[in-house]
């Protein structure tokens, strides 16, 4: 028997049952077991060496049965009722024969795990259908760690046969780059009469949006949703054309009513098609997975520098002269570097 | 005379005047004279080398004399009308005799580097003030880099006398996390009676703040102004206390009346000067420039690697097993890693 190890009590994984071994995993991922599907992401989750690998093994075993889906980001500022829209746009899904999932990211959190509103009550609908998987957001980390948790899980749950992959930004923040950055079509959520808000969102996010769905366009609201509606085409407008020839549409929708929502079901449609057609469809996926290997590699290797036990006190002089006010952090950087470089060599 | 090289004709440094020497830019800087000011931040901006090692000496003469400032982070989401606001308070700094500076933080641009609405004529009357200085968001580039850009113009505006450093987000996207780190207090702008974007904030931005400044608070609003603050106030109750013991304050403002701009100047001072007491303010800062050492030794050590060579066939080849689907971005980073190390011992 092993010795007493105090540290396993506390770990999650050890709490419930035994972990499985790899073909476990793999031959129950692949058959759809949705009870496996979460184990096996929540070992990609674990931070513990051992399981790393295990997961590493389960993921690559996974990777060719992967990719068969749509991977739907969809992001908007608070308040503007993802949720909702998510719970109304999922059944949709469902009724047209889809298996769906959800997944959420916040990288944002930064001093408290947990959140002020359960997340517990959202979507509550949609978690009791069977071609249905929702899963919250993997708990803090790095925005890489966080990226590779859940590009991890759209692998497993593609390869447990789920076809349309919505991945939802939670709160504000780093969210919105890291999901436009693993997934095919980009939604972006906006408020009815918001013409303030185009002011705010004058770069970036309106850019990345592969299409507009304007929430709570139904009456009371209707006058303002057509307004913002043609404020936003003129927008999109201004932009230089994207290199992958779409032109990002703008819907009015209703949570409540299910207006628009097989508007936005079309889009989506209409874009995979086109897309796939005229080969953006893989050259995106190609260029995001380059992406990320390169941020991860950044990550690990920024990690093997800052734990080298023999630049330890060099880093230590550099680091006293940096918060001493005398060196920026800048130069700082690349005086580990050097040191670093010459120190192998 | 040098042979004609095209490049320079379309380098923003060259068309001006030419280049000062360290010691013009350094004395000018010290001075308090705001054109050479300018010319010192566009030098930091620039990406050639030549420049790069001559900001870099300016930034180094800069920095014994940098620090003797507020510098305050002033973020909330689009349409809470953040310009309107920095300028009303910006007006009354000036009126209790400082020196104020106003930059921007805009990262999450990727495609274009204009804006839909110009910002030329954002903040008219602050710009015609003789002891304010406004300065645009630096173009483009990693969020290292805008980082980087910005702290060192953080330095050069404080070496010159600015002693009120507002750093605006622009956008949404990364910007808040990045002037979360690099200022002393986050201000954090909020809607008047926004029951639904309590709701999307729920983790990372509302526990960053130290101050909330209710926006648009004058007549007509003012009943959901209070409500807001009351449910603000109830939200920022539920959080862990932070580790310097301050609790953030809800104020109801109005850029149009100038109501609560006095209640957020008073907030400011009071909270500079009991973080003085405590020692949270010298050691946040601290640890800031250590973040952002490590965030920018990262980057520096990445471009080194994907321009290595004697690895340059190595990484086609995993590259291409990465786009083809047979290994994840994870896995494939990992190799990399490995083979990198091995290669220099």
């Amino acid at each position: 028997m092993a010795p007493f190890n105090p540290r396993l009590l506390s770990d999650g994984l050890n709490r419930g049952p035994r972990r499985k071994s790899a073909e476990e995993y793999i031959n129950g991922v692949l058959s759809g077991n949705r009870v496996i599907l979460s184990q096996a992401i929540t070992l990609t989750e674990s931070t513990r060496p051992e399981d790393q690998e295990l997961a590493s093994q389960v993921v690559h075993a996974c990777l060719p049965h992967a990719g068969n889906s749509l991977r739907i980001g969809i992001t908007g500022i608070p308040g503007v009722g993802k949720s909702t829209f998510i719970e109304s746009f999922g059944q949709l899904l469902l009724e047209r024969g889809h298996k769906i999932s959800v997944l959420a990211i916040d990288p944002s959190s930064e001093r408290s795990k947990g959140s002020i509103l359960g997340d517990k009550t959202r979507m509550e609908a949609l978690t009791r259908e069977e071609n249905a998987y929702i899963r919250p957001s993997p708990s803090g980390g790095s925005p890489g760690g966080v990226a590779r948790k859940t590009r991890e899980s759209i692998i497993l749950c593609e390869a447990a046969g789920f076809d349309r992959i919505l991945v939802e930004t939670v709160g504000v923040g780093q969210g919105e780059t890291i999901v436009h950055s693993m997934v095919d079509f980009f939604l972006l959520l906006m408020l009815p009469g918001a013409g303030d808000e185009l002011q705010g969102m004058k770069r970036g996010i309106m850019e990345m949006a592969d299409g507009i769905a304007i929430t709570k366009s139904d009456s009371g609201n209707d006058k303002r949703a057509k307004i913002a509606a043609a404020d936003y085409r003129r927008a999109l407008e201004l932009f230089p054309p994207a290199d992958h020839g779409w032109k990002a549409e703008v819907i009015l929708t209703s949570a409540v009513t299910g207006m628009g929502l097989d508007e936005v079901y079309s889009l989506l449609e209409n874009f995979q098609e086109s897309m796939k057609e005229n080969g953006f469809f893989e050259k995106r996926r190609k260029g995001q997975a380059v992406y990320w290997m390169n941020e991860y590699l950044s990550e690990l290797v920024r990690n093997r520098i800052l734990e080298n036990r023999d630049s330890r006190q060099y880093r230590q002089e550099i680091q006293e002269r940096v918060t001493g006010g005398t060196l920026s952090p800048f130069e700082a950087a690349a005086m580990l570097l050097e040191h670093a470089l010459k120190d192998r060599s």
